[in-house]
């Protein structure tokens, strides 16, 4: 199987990282053909041009290779911290720019006029992991949680993608070193079942 | 009154550009000091440096003016698109960086580890006005609509600012000439308001 590992924090070494590597190290593991992004350190330019926000095709090499990859994996990571219930620019850039029109989605009449999309992805799975500092009753209680309809209304299932495992980890900030070793295990889990339900999914 | 408006949207023109405008100039009429960006010309970099993300006071000029507008105004107001039930990057790496620790929000304990958030914004009331092409019925039952919570709760509640009006049009991509000057109509009314429960809550 094809896989997308994508991992979005300012910083050149995070725990978001260490995350993101337990993913891949798994999925490699199991014999996956995986494509690791880390898009702060590859330089990833997350403005969408004024042609691409008109609906043409990206000429940025960069984002040509992230659609051809996004477009032809089986399994799907995104790992990211929560800024304000929603993705950091750096994140945020790469879906204004990836999940392009004819590219992730498409409409029957050719453009978006406001109707239903037809997905064009075929990934199976998509694992979603955000880092945060809200316990996590104040983060469903007072915030609602945007990141969760974000990523598996508004972008994943839009696409095409009905699988859409998320996990939320926190409070960061004050977690101990036994606390990140669980959430590194309970990452590696869902990385492997992930694969399982892709393999149930695609029989 | 001292007021921000920001309007982010990819294209050099376009309708949020016309409704920010519109609200500028209301907000002008009546007197107040308006401080107006559009992110996309003034070439805001969007991306929080690894220093920012570790709570560091921003060192670019043009995110500290930001800062010092949004920390005296007494009404703001936001413009952007919704994509995918999220702001833009543009928009969203402008939260990164503006709506930074200290200077929009603190901490009793000085930095964040969880605790509820001590809102440093002195805004009376903040209009969010975003455009979309999903139909509203759609929006709210198929997607929710994130951006609601994510400005109202997750943003700007959190930083001090207790009223906060939010609109959402829709469908763009198929509106007539006679909706959007409904739109840009309701937008001129929505600013009026605004200073009118401005000037209230200041009493």
């Amino acid at each position: 199987m094809k896989a997308l590992v994508v991992v979005g924090h300012p910083a050149v070494a995070s725990f978001n990282h260490s995350i993101a590597e337990t993913i891949r190290d798994a999925w490699r593991a199991a014999g996956c053909d995986v494509s690791y992004h880390d898009l702060a350190g590859e330089g990833f330019h997350p403005l969408l041009t004024a042609a691409e926000a008109r609906g043409e095709p990206s000429t940025d090499p960069l984002v040509q290779a992230h659609i051809a990859q996004l477009r032809e994996s089986d399994l799907l990571a995104v790992i990211h911290p929560n800024c304000w219930g929603a993705p950091p620019a750096i994140v945020k850039g790469w879906i204004d720019r990836v999940f392009a029109p004819n590219a992730a989605y498409t409409f029957a009449k050719g453009d978006d006029q406001g109707d239903e999309p037809i997905g064009l992805l075929k990934a199976k799975v998509a694992l979603v992991i955000n880092t945060g500092n809200t316990p996590a009753h104040r983060e469903t209680a007072v915030f609602g949680d945007p990141l969760e309809r974000i990523w598996r209304d508004c972008i994943l299932r839009y696409c095409g993608v009905q699988h859409v495992v998320r996990a939320l980890f926190g409070v960061v900030a004050t977690s101990s070193m036994d606390e990140r070793r669980r959430w590194l295990a309970e990452s590696d889990l869902l990385a492997r079942q992930a694969i399982e339900t892709a393999m149930e999914v695609g029989h």
